[in-house]
């Protein structure tokens, strides 16, 4: 996205809304949604949605026995409340069922609280999925995201009508088998690996808190939204969960409300087998507040009171242990692992519309159902029509932070943002590209709003502090340096949640390269849920030295560019590095990932940002014709070395061209011309240098030419001598162009 | 290892004995370890290691005030606990500083305990690190190793002289950065990389429980050790570490004493910034009996008394905290992040000093420490030559179980084992390569005695039960199904425990493929620290269909073979499969991935076990003279492919050489004649096809050849859908070929 400053607001938020599959995108957005103004807000929307509710006793006896088959709203309102979750039980059971794949176990347990959730506590406009003071759901749990789509589709969501459901799983349909934030709108991010979703909903509820408190006023509380999220035993049992909720209790982050779909059920049976540590208590010590309904079947009231408890308390995130059968409902299969992940079966299903009273077709929404969702189109777009005219009004008292939070909401990038990228001449000092990376996160944090970011428990190692900011902590959470603590994994996720919460929202977070294997599952879904997160990894080779192998990447620049929508950048010195910051700043649907030295090195001549944006460029060159005896190609702290090398060989009178190659996707991205330019075809005298694995490289070096990396562990010694023993020197590029030209 | 009988226990031993840098080996082990008999035990051993502990108070009195500056052994007892433990700390000090690189905190605070350990509890064998039944230590916090180079040379280990000391981080050195298993006997695991290390240890407490239950006899407690482990904060923000010790609580692994040096210091200053939860809290709630040394910088009684609860508490793990003051000892940077990473520099080592009461020379071990130390050699030997007479009592009394205890101490594999393999012919039913698996590791189970492992709560998709046995679990230790739950880098590390506490124990372990990235951490350090794990990684494409991109790898198999020492196997059917099982099993130096289909494949002519397990080989050719028209390359469930389109175009006249290239290591690794015979370099039409990334095909296809894969991210819909749309198809072969030949 450009930061082009003509759009509106709301068309800006339109932008995002591009499903890859199917015909999806503004057309489900109502007119009314693209304006800040024109609905007036509905005061009675906060009293009819909280309806008072039956007494725990009605709710009980109404259990199972649940909707008997006519469709008049004469039904007590419980009633009517347990025939909308058996709708929601039965749409997933038979979108399930249809594509013979799937998971119905979880919506048929966690049915209640969703719909207590979507019907009665949540906020949000089903005709604008990306109204920003939207109350966010997430379903940890990804694999029961037929729950979440019954609840989209009752709450009017264009995303998922009648045909989706029928389309589940299939090719090209909005309801794929997880929820996907790029595919369907009113899903907030990607989850099915499990832990990532608790993890985004961290960040989520982070970003909440941090904008709420720079941008609120005494009389404008223009940024107020809770986070809500289902996770289940496998979300609990990732150690990804407890990193990002030991950070949440940390945080205090007190909107964050948790579900835990306790049913005492994994693939591989009871959660006896292998998951008896007290979950509760665990939480306590997290410094959360733990709430335990005992009866998620069927316990309306209990889930109410729950939440109403759970919201009361502002300092601390609820989880709240939700004790459910999966597959409620099931005569047969209930409270098994079979009913965890594959469809129930024809007989299976007709037995539980037996059991539960349900004697509609598959997919039939009743009636009175329908009619009881429909209020939450025009209340969706009162609030959001209502938050329109507070906006309007908090723009007219303070328009410097009502443009700092437009800008944030839409993402649009303050004009001439890139003029503060900072630029160096040979003669600038040398320094370690983790320095110069820290002068460009410095400079970027001033001009962009929705700049925040840390590292985890490296910040003077990765060099990632902001000077002009304080700490996001409990009680100074309008800062911007984010104190991770040595929580890698969690740290990627809760910065996938962030990016996602708004589009002007750009968090970076920082380790040492070689960990990003511990961070890589939330990595891939930063890369595919289109999250442009900004990775600054430090210490990026053998260059660092005594740490020895543990700490040394070899194999990781490979890993990365193997990856697809992700960047990975190699900066070698200071105009490259800014030229990955620039790139990395603009593509919001990108992430990407900046490997920086911990040594140091020089200026080179030849430099620049506008080469390192094209991913590849010449950085010198002495021949004529696009003819050179030999290509050298280096990356980050190799050009220098491959520069070096070059000058010995152009006093030998070889014609040499110096390719700087810092990242490869990028430099795929340009045209077959401009590829020939720099790499011309018929020139297959060339030798690639970088220190880390040469897999890959015969792409770009050819059968004829040859790669000089590092095919083995590092080894625990003095920078400068592993690159000796190593062979990762000027004369081995020399020896190497002589041998292939 | 081959798996000849002919070696002796100790012999085999030996073998493992094989740093990468330096001249050590077996010249470390003293010859009188070479045999189970020879020496007696010493019936005083007990009693005179573990000393009546003077006061607390005069503990406390003697601190900081500490050892004077004479050698004479008159000082009373804890004066020369004192004067050992500031001799762990200068040692550490002296190292770091003359190698200007380095962690000193951790050692200074740290000391006492490590003392107490080293000197007082545990029990050992210097000159045989390798003696089976010694206790365990795990440096967790791997970044504080001099620590443990400290205690390994005051405890008379060959590895670890006082050039070695001084050789700290040094090219070569067998004292490098962090605690590396393959350079320094003694050191049982490869730490450095936060988290890691207590779940390695888990693995070993594991490893230790199961051969106890399944070994030990009423009269004849064969297998009895503890695994002892210093961890730090970094180590308890890590998920890692709490997935594995969920596990150690669920599974009650009483010998297994964690100490946790709560400092209250991390990398980015005090843990009050992103540490604030009650960890013992969270660790009575994971089952864990939990203790608090308040005192971990002076307090030996304290630190005694809680080893002595914890050994008597036998049915959970314990966790003891120790709170301590990092970098204690100097005046200036205790207690500060400053001390945690760097040399303190000359002036604030001779403060140190000076506080300390130290006057001797850098890395001088004072006479009297030294004299004190020195038994250790001796009470070793003597404790290893007691076992070494109980098992051959053992030996004598069930010589089948001592037959099968001694596989797993040395490795030798069962003469014959590898008939056990199942074998298939084009006739045998289609079927998933992860069912072909499964028939694999039920047929490997019964034949090597040291073969156990599991699944991340997939069992039944990754198809890893063995059918005879039960459940690991608290109470039937002696089981080989392990049941991890969802929590994949615990798995990996744990498994890396097992298989690093015996060189017969193989341990495998399972998800699905895409979630290596979970667990990425510890599989790296399979391959550095040389574990031979078998990871059985099941759903190894587009090709599980609908669960849709989240779960469907694209770049692993890419993102592997870039990785040094591991074996990435996507075998096509039965026979391969079988091939990848034998080699996995073969290398124990070399951990192995195999990448599993959940969809059906057919059994294909050609195929055999001897091909598979060199790597790359031809399945079928209508060709002559090494010559053929076109060579198609195939993996795992593509070659099925390959093979279709081979049919096609030899209708067609074409000579066509189908090439199976399970695994591109293997294939490396044999002779040029022989690469050349599968890929004659003169044949440059070549396609290759595989469902996932291009990424470094280009090796083996070539610039003129054609390399078919999937470059993008996957899908949610039926399989053959999305092979269809992906053009991962015979015609898409078909056309390839004729393209580039």
């Amino acid at each position: 996205m450009a930061s082009s400053s003509s759009l509106t607001l709301s068309q800006a938020i339109l932008s995002r809304s591009v499903p890859r599959h199917g015909s999806a995108s503004s057309s489900q957005l109502s007119p009314s949604s693209l304006t800040f103004s024109g609905l007036k807000s509905n005061p009675n929307i906060t009293t009819s949605r909280r309806r008072t509710p039956p007494s725990a006793a009605a709710v009980r006896s109404a259990a199972i026995r649940a909707s008997a088959a006519t469709e008049t709203i004469e039904k007590t309102e419980t009633a009517l409340v347990d025939k909308s979750v058996n709708t929601i039980r039965f749409l997933a059971i038979d979108a399930v069922e249809k594509a013979n794949s799937g998971h119905p176990g979880l919506p048929m347990g966690c049915a209640p609280m969703g719909h207590i959730l979507y019907d009665e506590v949540m906020r949000y406009n089903p005709k604008n999925p990306y109204w920003f003071n939207r109350d966010r759901f997430v379903l940890s749990a990804g694999h029961g995201c037929m729950l979440q789509y019954a609840l989209l589709h009752l709450a009017g969501y264009d995303a998922v009508k009648e045909e989706d459901l029928k389309s589940f799983r299939q090719w090209g349909s909005k309801t794929p088998g997880h929820p996907e934030n790029f595919e369907t709108p009113g899903v907030e991010v990607t989850t099915g690996p499990l832990g990532q979703g608790i993890a985004n909903a961290v960040g989520l509820a982070l970003a909440e808190k941090h904008l709420a408190a720079r941008f609120n006023k005494p009389d404008a509380e223009i940024v107020d939204h809770y986070t809500y999220v289902i996770l289940g035993d496998g979300c609990q049992m990732e150690g990804i969960s407890q990193e990002a909720c030991s950070l949440a209790g940390h945080w205090g982050l007190g909107k964050l409300i948790a579900f835990y779909d306790d049913n005492h059920i994994s693939i591989d049976g009871d959660t006896e087998i292998a998951f008896t540590e007290d979950v509760g208590a665990r939480f306590e010590a997290l410094g959360w507040h733990v709430i335990w309904v005992k009866n998620g079947n069927t316990g309306y009231d209990e889930i109410r009171a729950a939440i109403k408890e759970a919201k009361a308390v502002t300092d601390k995130p609820t989880m709240i242990k939700v004790t459910t059968t999966i597959g409620f409902g099931s005569p047969n299969k209930a409270n098994s692992y079979s009913v965890h992940g594959s469809a129930l079966g024809a007989k299976e299903v007709e037995a539980t519309r037996s059991n539960l009273g349900w004697p509609y077709e598959p997919f039939h929404v009743p009636e009175d159902v329908k009619s009881h969702w429909s209020r939450h189109v025009p209340e969706g777009a009162a609030l959001e029509a209502g938050w329109n005219t507070k906006f309007a009004e908090y723009e007219k008292k303070y328009p410097e932070e009502a443009a700092e939070l437009k800008s944030i909401i839409t993402g649009e990038l303050p004009a001439g943002w890139e003029k503060a990228l900072p630029t160096y001449t040979p003669e600038s000092p040398a320094d370690a590209t983790r320095n110069l990376s820290q002068q460009n996160l410095n400079a970027l944090a001033k001009v962009l709003p929705g700049f925040l970011g840390g590292s985890a428990d490296l910040a003077s190692s990765n060099m990632t502090l902001l000077k002009m900011f304080g700490d996001f902590q409990k009680n100074t959470p309008e800062e911007r340096n984010l104190r991770f603590g040595v929580r890698e994994h969690g740290m990627g996720a809760i910065c996938n949640g962030i990016a996602l919460h708004s589009q002007g929202l750009i968090p970076y977070c920082a380790t040492f390269f070689v960990f990003t294997d511990y961070m890589r599952g939330a990595m891939r879904i930063s890369a595919l849920s289109e999250a442009g997160v900004i990775y600054v990894m430090t210490h990026d080779s053998i260059g660092l030295g005594e740490d020895g192998p543990t700490h040394q990447p070899i194999e990781h620049l490979a890993s990365f560019r193997a990856m697809p929508n992700i960047l990975m950048f190699r900066p070698a010195d200071g105009n490259e590095t800014a030229g990955a910051y620039k790139v990395a700043v603009l593509k919001r649907k990108t992430p990407s990932i900046l490997a920086l030295s911990r040594q140091k090195l020089p200026q080179l001549a030849g430099s620049s940002i506008e080469g390192a944006a094209k991913g590849g460029y010449i950085l010198s060159d002495n021949s004529s014709g696009n003819k050179p005896d030999v290509i050298l190609i280096g990356t980050g702290s190799e050009l220098e070395i491959a520069v070096k090398a070059a000058d010995e060989l152009r006093k030998e009178g070889k014609a040499v061209r110096v390719v700087s190659f810092v990242c490869w996707e990028l430099f795929e991205e340009q045209s077959a011309d401009y590829k020939e330019s720099v790499l011309p075809s018929s020139v297959t005298a060339r030798v690639s240098i970088e220190a880390g694995s040469t897999f890959g490289w015969e792409k770009y070096v050819g059968s004829k030419g040859k790669a000089i990396g590092i095919d083995r562990w590092g080894a625990s010694a003095p920078a400068g001598k592993i690159y000796q023993e190593y062979g990762i020197t000027a004369e081995a590029v020399v020896a190497a162009a002589k041998q292939v030209s």
